[in-house]
């Protein structure tokens, strides 16, 4: 591992690393709608080959337009190498005088103490320790290096899964709720290597990306290159796929929420959609109410099968039908509309609700 | 191969061979909108599992419910074996009281004289036989074998060739314009196999299946499996997947026409959009209108990243531009709108248009 010297600013860069640079800033405005690299940054960072071009492309965005860059690291401990990538992410800080956050955490126990598989134990307990560092550090973005090659394997899973439209085209790149920002979405994996190799910097390889133990890396391994066999530009596919999506997924969000805006809730907490609303609804908007009702009731998966029905029983006008959601969740065909409700568990020793 | 006696009638069925049958029907009724089955139907026969399955499934559902069948089978001339699944439809047609159209066609010139694969070559022969044997016996529809393994592959060959939404998800159950249903959209061609086994009824094995030479051999020989060991009830996602896109397609499809009522055509057959109906529709909306306008001007793919840039060059009022389509099709951006045309081509020798 060297890591003479990095670069400190795009002015150091050629024309085409800088031209890179700036590709991967246009994008992240476009997506957060600010410009995000002048803003206060956390960078989330394994020290694996697309988070250790990130934290770089980064800084030196950061640099151009004032902003300011921290790194977040996880030593998830599961592999000989874990603590050698945490110092690799430590020496990697102090070269771009970046300040650094950084935990052991045991997933093993994590993942036993709450029945999670590794892979999931890992993200949660990663995800959990950046929001804490977004929080502490008052940063405003956090910033993950998911990029094209990591959307068409999450499009793949998801199709595997069974999403639908638009969720089936993958992970968002910008996700406002949580503050998360994917400058990388649409950057091909190749161009992150292209640009640490033109810069002379070593990454961390992480040998459990080749473990065939993951469907993820079952997906990464074996699916992908038969895709990337019958058209070597599959990824541009995707992005296009992802755009369109972006464009539905605010389309459907605008006429679901108003529609949302004329509902009525009752004293007891049920939630009344009038059946005038509804017929002037088409069905696929009608599909996309009752998904959003039922999310807004609280946790628990809304199964797309259940939602179907539910409108079969609506226009069939089946009064008195209820359909169950995980969660307690309930929604009900009246003579009025449908009404949707958590149903409160009944205490089984003093026998009330 | 042994075709003692096939049934004659729903009757003749177990209980679960009759509910298999009348669960195709209930499919095909509800996508085409009538009681197929009291038609007139054209069914392509090959020989093969699946056709060989639906010309017994129709000829027992039109004996139920008054219909007519006629079979239509093409001997490609492509394989040894060829001859022997022509004898095999003509004997399966004879024990079920089926008139047969049949013809022998010679592919490979076909498709030497057309600049076309041998795979499409066959399709376009095909279709036209079908649709030549439509025309004649005036048949109702036209009925072809597709199944859930067939739809499946297929959204994996769109995605690799980078389809947008709702295209992605699939053939069309029912194509109005071309007379075309299939009835088996949303059947395993496992449960094929299995029906003509409980019947007794042999067929052609089609080894070609077997090369992995056509993109789509590839995708179900090497690529399907793949996602079917992730997930054995893949195809119930496809199926849902499919749902979803009937509905989000008549919803765009109802969207596009309203606006598309309110057009002017000049009287040099230039059609205007007016900015100030464009500057009331969503992007997702705008978009699919462009696509329409377009694919309405004449033949010629219409290029999603092109009627993207359109989009861009007309919020960003980009007067004067003008976007090229194949076909000789433009549109261009006015202060007044966006004006759709075809190009005439000029005559060389004359310098006319």
């Amino acid at each position: 591992m060297t890591m003479e010297s990095l670069p400190g600013s795009i002015q150091e860069l050629t024309s085409i690393q800088a031209k890179f640079c700036l590709a991967v800033e246009r994008f992240g405005n476009l997506k957060s709608g600010v410009d995000f690299a002048s803003h206060s940054l956390l960078v989330g960072t394994s020290g694996g080959i697309d988070s250790t071009a990130l934290l770089i492309i980064s800084t030196l965005l950061a640099q151009k337009s004032g902003g300011r860059v921290f790194c977040a690291h996880v030593d998830h401990g599961l592999r000989d190498s874990s603590a050698g990538d945490s110092a690799f992410v430590e020496e990697l800080c102090a070269k771009l005088d970046v300040p650094l956050k950084s935990i052991t955490a045991d997933v093993k126990i994590y993942a036993e103490d709450h029945s999670l598989g590794l892979e999931e134990a890992g993200r949660v307990i990663r995800y959990g320790f950046f929001r804490k560092c977004l929080n502490e550090l008052s940063a405003d973005f956090l910033l993950t290096a998911h990029h094209l090659d990591d959307l068409s394997e999450d499009v793949i899973m998801r199709l595997i899964r069974g999403a639908g439209w638009p969720a089936l085209s993958g992970m968002d790149a910008y996700d406002p709720e949580r503050n998360l920002l994917r400058p990388l979405l649409f950057t091909r994996k190749a161009q992150l290597e292209t640009f640490l190799n033109s810069i002379n910097c070593p990454w961390r390889e992480d040998e459990s990306n080749l473990s065939d133990k993951y469907t993820r890396n079952r997906i990464r391994n074996k699916i992908m290159p038969l895709l990337l066999k019958e058209n070597p530009n599959f990824g541009a596919g995707i992005a296009r796929l992802k755009s369109q999506a972006e464009l539905d997924e605010e389309f459907w969000t605008t006429e679901v929420n108003k529609v949302l805006n004329n509902v009525q809730t009752t004293e007891n907490g049920e939630i009344l959609l009038h059946c005038s609303i509804l017929h002037k609804c088409h069905p696929a908007l009608r599909l996309r109410i009752y998904k959003r009702m039922i999310e807004m009731l609280g946790a628990g998966h809304v199964l797309a099968d259940t939602i179907t029905l539910l409108d079969r029983a609506f226009v069939d006008q089946k009064g008195g039908t209820t359909f169950q959601f995980p969660g307690n969740k309930v929604a009900a065909i009246r003579r009025e509309g449908i009404v949707f409700k958590v149903i409160k568990t009944i205490d089984r020793e003093s026998g009330r609700v």
